[in-house]
C-alpha cells in the first residue's frame, strides 16, 4: 500500500532513551514511541534496535503497518554523532526508511527551541554543550565528554562534590554540611569507603548528586557554593560566546537547566528564553528542511 | 640447606614496576631484582608473578638457590593495599616466604625517606598522596585515585591541560602557547580530534603532559600557570596538614617532586628535605621492625 501523503518521523536519540514523533505532511503529531539508548557510542546494534523499536511503536499507535517504515522521511538527532567515527558507523547503516537524515541531538534541540528559526541553545544535563545556529551556520561549543569536558554539568557537579568532600574529610578544606549529606547519600562513613565506592563511575551516577549540591549552595554552604559558582561560570562563558554569533534567541534545556539558570551571570541570565518546542519536533523540522534540500537537488 | 643468618627482602611494588632488594642481617645490600606491576588492583596473579619474578632475580644474583625463598623475611610496600579489598586479596596468598609483612608503598617510602625514624612524606608522581608517621601513629591523606582525587599529580596536571586547551580552543579562555604545544604533543589539529583522542585514558597517559605544563608555567604562560599554581596549592595544603602532626622531617618523592617543589608555598617549601633512603630500603626496615614484633610475640 502506497500513500501519497508524506510521513515524517522525528527521532531524539540520547544516551538513556530514544523518543520518536510521527507527523503528517503538515507537521501534525500522529503518534509517539519511546525506547532505550540510541547513541552509537553505546554500540551500533543497540542504537539501531532502539530506533526501530520506537519507530514501530509509533507506526502501530497511528494504525499503520510496520511495512510503512519505507514511507518515512526521518530526521534523527543522535547523541555522539558529532564524533566522526560514530557518524561514519550510522552512515553505513542500510536503513529501511524512504529518507534518513542524521544530525546531532544538539542541532534538533536548537531547531526545536526556536521553532526552526535561528537561535542558540545550551543543554545542561548529565553533560554540557552549546550551539548557535545563525544564517545557515552552526557553531558548536563544549560537549567534549565527562573525562575532558562537560564543566557545569550534573556529572561534573557530582564528581566535584566527591573530590571536595574527600579534601574536607582530610582536613584540607573547611568541612560543611555538604560533607555529611554526601556521606548520607552514598551511605559511606570514611573517606576510603567513599573513594572506593565513587571511583570510576558512569557520568550519570555522579549526576545523581547534582540536585543535592545545588540545594546546599542555595543554603549558602561554602563547599557547595564554590562548586555551583564554578559550574555556572563555565555555562555563563559558554553562553556569552554563543551570543557573539548574534542569535535572535537563547534557550537552555536539560535536567539541570532550570536549577542552574538563577546562578548564571546577570548579562547572560536576562537573555535566556524558554524553548518553544521539544527536540523531537526539532527533528521533524530537520527532516522537512532536508527533504526540501533533497527535492531541489 | 639451612642458613643460620637471616635474609631480608624489601619489595617496592608499584603500578608499573616492582623493585626488590635482598639484604643480610646487618641490612647490607646483596642483590636487586626488577619486574612488572605489583599492585593487586591490576590483578592478584600479575602482582604475585611480578613479586616472585623479581625475588628470583635477586636470589640468583646473590648466588642463592631459588629454594632459599623460604628463608626470606620479606617486607612489601604495595600500591593499592590501602584499599581493604586488595589488602584482603594479598592476605589470602599462600606465600612461600619465611615471613611476609605487607604494607603500603607509602609507608615504606616514608620509612626509607627518614631511615626508619619518624617523619612525613608526600609522593607526587602519576598520583599524589601523603603520610606522616609520628610516635607509632600513621596518618594518611589523599591518594584517592585519579577519578576522585590525586590533585596536583602528573595525571591531574595532564588532564587539566587538556580541559583548559579545549576551553581555549572554544574561545572560553584566553589562548596561550600551551594550546599549541598540547596540539603538537598530541598531534591533533581540532578540539574534536583532541577530545576524541584524549578521552578516558589511563592516568599514566595524561601524566606524560605534566612536564610540558610545568615548563610552560615557568615561561609565565597564563593557562599553564593557573594549572601548576592550583596543583601546588593542593600539595601545599596537604603538606601543611601533615606538618600539624609534628613530624621531625618532611620529604617529597616521585617523578613530579623535583619539578613541583619550587611552586609550593614558602612556609612548606622550606620544610622539604631530601629522602635519606629509597623505598626498597624502607621495605627492608619495615621487614626488620615487623620481624622484631613477631619474635616478641
Amino acid at each position: 500500500m502506497k500513500r501519497q501523503e508524506k510521513l515524517y518521523l522525528g527521532i531524539d536519540g540520547g544516551g538513556s532513551k530514544c523518543k520518536v514523533l510521527l507527523a503528517n505532511e503538515q507537521g501534525q503529531a500522529l503518534a509517539t514511541g519511546m525506547s532505550g539508548p540510541a547513541n552509537p557510542n553505546q554500540g551500533l546494534d543497540l542504537a539501531i534496535n532502539s530506533i526501530m523499536d520506537a519507530t514501530e511503536q509509533a507506526l502501530h499507535q497511528a494504525g499503520f503497518a510496520s511495512s510503512m517504515v519505507d514511507q518515512l522521511v526521518v530526521g534523527a538527532g543522535l547523541a555522539g554523532v558529532n564524533l566522526p567515527k560514530y557518524r561514519a558507523m550510522l552512515d553505513q547503516w542500510d536503513h529501511p526508511f524512504a529518507q534518513f537524515h542524521i544530525t546531532t541531538d544538539l542541532q534538533i534541540a536548537c531547531l526545536g527551541a526556536h521553532d526552526g528559526e535561528d537561535g542558540a541553545v545550551i543543554i545542561a544535563g548529565t553533560g554540557s554543550i552549546g550551539m548557535a545556529h545563525v544564517d545557515g551556520n552552526s557553531h558548536e561549543l563544549g560537549g567534549y565528554g565527562f573525562s575532558v569536558g562537560d564543566q557545569g554539568s550534573g556529572a561534573w557537579m557530582g564528581v566535584t562534590a566527591i573530590k571536595q568532600t574527600l579534601q574536607a574529610m582530610d582536613g584540607l578544606l573547611p568541612r560543611t554540611e555538604l560533607v555529611d549529606q554526601v556521606l548520607e547519600f552514598t551511605q559511606c562513613r570514611t573517606a576510603q569507603e567513599l573513594a572506593q565506592q565513587m571511583a570510576n563511575l558512569k557520568p550519570s551516577a555522579y549526576a545523581k548528586l547534582a540536585p543535592l549540591v545545588i540545594e546546599r549552595a542555595a543554603a549558602k554552604d561554602t563547599l557547595a557554593l564554590d562548586i555551583v559558582l564554578n559550574g555556572a561560570d563555565y555555562i555563563s562563558r559558554l553562553a556569552r560566546k554563543l551570543l557573539t554569533y548574534n542569535p535572535p534567541r537563547l534557550s537552555m534545556i536539560g535536567g539541570l537547566a532550570p536549577r542552574i539558570q538563577s546562578w548564571l551571570d546577570e548579562d547572560v541570565r536576562v537573555r535566556v528564553e524558554p524553548a518553544k518546542q521539544p527536540p523531537e519536533i526539532g527533528a521533524i523540522l530537520f527532516a522537512q528542511q532536508q527533504a526540501l534540500v533533497s527535492e531541489k537537488a
